[in-house]
């Protein structure tokens, strides 16, 4: 006989499989959850449930929304002919959190990876392609994480839309704001180096 | 417009009050939530309705289960005269995992603390010291944390139960099994070297 319950220790085992979470800060987690049970429990199980019968991913830019084109993908004033790529949504809504972008999206799902056989046909490639051509775009901006796989997953995409006639950028690299040299490594000193501007 | 949806939003919101978890995780979970709808999104909040109707505090030790009384209260074979005292229900699992209690719990629900205004009545030693009286109690174990709040309680409690005629006996306190003197606090090995046994 267990000291808990089964369906307290099934909702554990979900909670532990979270990104972050392991058995005892599920376990912590869920207790904390039954002592708010009005106030968290029970409006966290609504909102999954709207959230499993809503979320579904843009058709266009691979956002996710709950329609089949998303709010950036609907509004018209975001068509201004740049194109920002990304690796994942997480990384589409930090760039949009920032509020400099004005543009449109392109999420491709991850990054090349011979490694973990990922080719282009796994990730979005040809749909940005496609979009580049049949969209009226100018940019292409590639906001890929500082990866070895990211940048040849830049690499990549550059290369496909060679001959496309848009002009292909990416995110500058260097000292992140608030950065400490002393806490920086060295790919990232010798990139700001490289990248220097007059003052 | 938002890059995100209200839905959405609001389930992050919501995730980001769980303990260890912040803006951030909340929305890596989020996402990791809607790409595995069906295997992770759908049965949480399946099994966080399941507990929001069924979880209960045990009335006799505080525990939580799905009845009037826990399991553990419920079983005949652990009613063998101990009580081990423990702050909360997580200490209460934690205890219950390690296998080695036979007996009952009481969960007090917190510590003295004179700066939070916590007294005696605000937890549940009054029920403790009436079923040390009315259960066939020998020994009260107390399993409070090593803190000044827990060390205090555990004085209070030993002080109530001095004239009820059982023993009150607390964890020992020394070295962590595994535990590198380097790493411990100058408290702990001080503990240690006091308590210390013939080899």
């Amino acid at each position: 006989m267990d000291s808990k319950n089964q369906d307290i220790d099934g909702l554990i085992a979900l909670m532990a499989k979270l990104p972050g979470m392991g058995p005892r800060s599920a376990r912590r987690a869920v207790l904390h959850l039954i002592k708010k049970r009005a106030l968290l429990l029970t409006p966290l199980a609504d909102a999954m449930f709207a959230v499993a019968a809503t979320a579904r991913e843009c058709l266009v830019c691979g956002n996710i929304g709950t329609r089949d084109r998303c709010d950036i993908c609907e509004d018209t004033r975001r068509s201004n002919g740049q194109i920002c790529v990304v690796e994942d949504v997480a990384d589409l809504w930090a760039m949009d959190r920032s509020g400099v972008f004005k543009g449109r999206y392109h999420v491709l799902g991850g990054s090349l990876s011979a490694l973990d056989g990922v080719g282009p046909e796994e990730l979005r490639i040809p749909a940005l392609i496609r979009r580049v051509l049949d969209e009226e775009i100018t940019e292409v901006i590639l906001a890929l994480n500082a990866t070895v796989d990211g940048q040849t997953t830049a690499h990549y995409i550059a290369e496909q839309l060679e001959e496309a006639g848009v002009s292909v950028t990416s995110l500058a690299q260097g000292v992140p704001i608030g950065g400490e040299l002393d806490y920086l490594d060295d790919g990232t000193i010798s990139a700001a180096l490289r990248a220097r501007k007059a003052v």
